[in-house]
């Protein structure tokens, strides 16, 4: 049977046979009930759902979009029926609290539910998914108040969530905000001011929308030091838990956009009737110290929303190239009798279905062991375990933002390629995958924000120990895969590639902390291709390394795919390697032309 | 002033500086009116129309798109009035036969035209630039008789044209088309089919429109072999030359698609009423022959498309990035006082305007090099001349289609990029230019198949001298550099990528003919990646020479912009070269792994 969205063998060896994800259940009695057959029950239920119910809304979505009228915004007809099914389901919290109405899973467990869900149509996974990360900061930073009247109605999708940060004139830069809170008598704030992009900021999916907003004390410092979080909820909420009446939150505009066109982009006005009213969450003047807690797990599901575009994309290229029949086969051209054949048998078809194969086994392995890490850094027997995991979701999260959504959308334009002409047709799937990609490249962080969290923050982040650590990872993969023969060549490839990586990032690291400060940064996202390269390449042959152990004794149906493991690394390796080494050259002269050139010899 | 689409001071610099376009003028008396001033004054014209007249519609044309109703296809509305004051203008055949209503313009200067109006609003310019090429073929295969009936018309714009191609079954492989051509007693055709993604196939622009269309006479061999073209009217003409009886070319349906949505992409049936007739164009069985001399100069129009949006995404990105201010520049992250800047300060967006103006300055001069290569090729002196220059265009017509379109799409990406948010919103310019773009990379011969033309026929065509001769203009060129102190350096790094091209081109010319065949057209791709980098390093450098030399006594306002050719050229050497080097590295394994694997590996 032809797979839709995924691969689902793929994320099997992930959970079972690399990550061993029921291990979890083990190590810690959160996770006791986690056990294999819990976690096969899992993804083929999120599957199911995903298939059946969420894809079938994808093109819809897309096509009817969201309106706004009377200051109302409609969603696509299909989302109401489907955003309640997937919360009778409870998938919207599914590693939270049990006590809040989470489903306490682990994140490496959720990984597969989220791949299929977003692959299935991200545009309309994007409300649960606000919903909740703005849950998540009420239960990070409520009082037991806030977390009372709040949480559980959002963790249940019976409310949902967003985030208010940008304003016209602080998108990149936070810190610029001019959104105003003005302290009352009881103890409630009144906010002012107007926020852009604000995905799924108005809808009407549910009876209350709750705002996290950031805004500015009056009197607060200039700049990030002086900005606030507060909860604001579109209607506030009665003693008995109710809403009631409306906050003067009011959508001004929806954005025409690209891609992603069943989320409403909301422009919101705060208070332009002088009646605002929110709470503060955590502490006055942390408001950003708030949001870097929750940017890591923010970051890396616009990588998974990018990376479930590309394995779309990847899935439907294959099962197209298999069912397309376009000339004939290379080394039959001279022969008048031979019949035409199926595209995926024309080496060009072939090489670009092997580089989208290759990628999104790559990043798939990335994103599932950032979560892997995320849990071993909450449930690690030791205060140095837990450190360590810590360390690695952090170093591993520009990667699996930045350079994860940029070779996701590489993978959705190669597909594109795959289906010809009808790539560029909207009745096909290639286009819309296409657009919907391109804004994960953005959001969150531009892919230069996240380079520059690299090499700026994370790089030297508790004196190099993330970088350290993550080297010492790739170096045991290394030194598995060596003992196997069929592998020893590539392992001493990647090793080359990881030490030409080590000796690239203490140069850089070395240049951002000098006088050539601006050339290192000019030279951040080259870097951070490169580094992302590595750690594909180390995820390729650790993959490998269980694949090829299992090659010979495997059944028959398994062995073209452990084979076609083996051979990702191997494409990888003489295709893509030689570059990387190549980029890592270059960033050792670390060109500083960008930097020096006149403004004015740019034209224009 | 802020240049819009394109830095007319590059164009002067390439048409008057590089190329000296003027001296074609003194080399062919068909030429002699185009001294310098008659240049510089087509170009002001031509980059007049294209922002006052052409650039208004882009966006308009987008939004508005095309609709079918009751067979008739309307155009954006603005789209009529343009196609006559284009008309008027008479720049439809701006170097055809001036016998015919063309203008004899050298194709060097044309260049620069086809640059501005495709840079304003190319889906539009599909119209008459289809036209010119239908045209031609009537000029090149016609009768006296055709050209008599159609060809002035198609030249002046009164009629469009198009070109039948694709059928459902035939897309890249054309021999496998089924539509039918029944000869008549009186000499013509009766013609049976249906044909798909055929761009301007019906409109409301002109009175009539031309089909030039592949067909097959029945009984004629199957494949490419038997592939007869004529020439189908949408009406018949009459006596008095004049549009007559509707001649059974039925709009069935129009595409939906992801961009150029100004141009009508059409399915059209022919004769589903019996009663469409057509004449032979050219020779029975001959329309493929007829199709390869199309061929060059409608791929080399694909690039300028692609071309067109990148130059414009660079000119709105530097624009832009000149004028949004957010966040302080990085060396001033600390002081309190310091102000927010211009994102133009910040190192990563000057790395992200330096990649796309290097690679469009890299992308224009490969366009107008080849154009006025087919100058020459026409105008040479002597037969050997002339067959140097028409085999230097073969040669680089894969590299000016497949190499700059790939290219052409990634700096559309990149200027988005530099727009933030913003660029992901439809209001502003920069979805439109990467939806537009993307098609670049399909039609004409998908960028696989262009890298498939460039290793298969192209380097081994006249025994390789074009590969010979493009390999001596390089080395000219080297030469020339090496004797700059200021470039020496660089001059020596784009040599020895030049060898190393050598040697690759030879052994994958040698893979392509041996039993390893598969696998050197596996990896044709990144050989057309490694050649066209190296093409532009070559242009860069040659740029560079003549930049450097004219420096020191340069006028103030020149300096910029000398200083930021020499300037692009080291930033390719830098960033680009050491990866294309890894490239042409990984090119010697001549990987087989896509080749190999068994088709279950892929999945799906």
């Amino acid at each position: 049977m032809a797979q839709f969205i995924s691969d689902r063998r793929d994320i099997d060896f992930l959970l079972h046979e690399l990550l061993d994800a029921a291990s979890l259940a083990k190590k810690s009695e959160d996770f006791a009930e986690f056990n294999k057959k819990t976690i096969d029950l899992i993804v083929s239920e999120a599957r199911n759902l995903a298939i059946k119910e969420i894809l079938p809304t994808q093109q819809e979505g897309d096509q009817e979009g969201c309106t706004l009228k009377d200051g109302v915004v409609s969603t696509p007809k299909s989302f109401k029926r489907l955003y309640d099914l997937f919360n009778e389901g409870e998938w919207l919290a599914m590693t939270e609290d049990p006590e809040w109405g989470g489903q306490g899973m682990p994140r490496t467990i959720a990984s597969a539910a989220m791949e299929y869900f977003n692959g299935a149509n991200y545009p309309f996974m994007m409300y649960p998914g606000l919903t909740h990360g703005a849950g998540k900061l009420v239960e990070e930073f409520g009082t037991d108040e806030q977390k009372k009247i709040f949480l559980k109605n959002m963790y249940s999708g019976k409310w949902a969530g967003t985030m208010l940060l940008t304003e016209p004139g602080a998108g990149s830069d936070v810190g610029a905000l001019t959104t105003s809170a003005k302290r009352n008598d009881d103890g409630t704030y009144s906010i002012t001011g107007e926020k852009i992009f604000i995905s799924g900021g108005e809808h009407n999916l549910t009876e209350n929308i709750i705002h996290p907003v950031l805004a500015r004390i009056e009197g607060a410092p200039e700049g990030t030091k002086g900005i606030s979080l507060f909860l604001v909820p579109k209607y506030r909420v009665n003693e008995d838990g109710t809403p009631g009446e409306f906050n003067d939150v009011i959508c001004t505009g929806i954005e025409h956009k690209l891609g992603i066109h069943g989320n409403s982009t909301c422009s919101l006005a705060l208070g332009s009737n002088g009646n605002c009213v929110g709470t503060l969450l955590g502490e006055e003047n942390k408001g950003m110290k708030a949001m870097f807690v929750m940017m890591n797990e923010a970051r890396l599901l616009v990588g998974y929303q990018g990376f479930a575009c590309a394995t779309s994309a990847y899935m439907y290229a294959v099962n197209y190239a298999r069912e397309r029949v376009q000339g004939k086969n290379l080394l039959e051209m001279m022969n008048p009798e031979a019949k035409s054949v199926a595209i995926i048998n024309h080496p060009d078809v072939r090489r670009q279905l092997m580089k989208m194969k290759v990628l999104v086994e790559g990043m798939r392995s990335i994103l599932y062991y950032v979560n892997y890490c995320a849990d071993l850094a909450a449930i690690g027997e030791t205060q140095e375990e837990r450190a360590k995991y810590q360390g690695m979701v952090e170093i591993l999260t520009p990667i699996a933002k930045g350079y994860v959504t940029d070779r996701a959308f590489e993978v959705c334009s190669q597909g594109m390629q795959v289906y010809g002409g009808y790539g560029f047709i909207e009745e096909y799937p290639m286009a819309q995958l296409l657009r919907d990609c391109r804004i994960t490249l953005i959001y969150e962080g531009t892919n230069g924000i996240q380079a520059m969290d690299l090499l700026g923050r994370k790089l030297g982040m508790n004196k190099g120990k993330p970088v350290m650590d993550l080297f010492g990872e790739m170096q045991k993969a290394v030194a598995g895969a060596k003992e196997i023969e069929a592998l020893k060549e590539q392992a001493e490839k990647v090793e080359l590639a990881m030490n030409s990586m080590a000796e690239v990032a203490m140069h850089m690291g070395q240049t951002a902390m000098s006088a050539k400060v601006l050339n290192a940064f000019a030279n951040a996202h080259p870097f951070q291709d490169a580094v992302g390269d590595v750690v594909v390449a180390w995820m390729l042959l650790w993959r490998a390394s269980v694949a090829a152990r299992k090659l010979e004794k495997a059944k028959k149906k398994d062995k073209p795919f452990y084979d076609g493991v083996v051979k990702s690394l191997q494409f990888f390796v003489d295709t893509q390697l030689p570059i990387t080494m190549g980029n890592l050259k270059a960033l050792k002269t670390t060109s500083s032309v960008a930097v020096d050139m006149d403004d004015a010899s740019f034209g224009g």
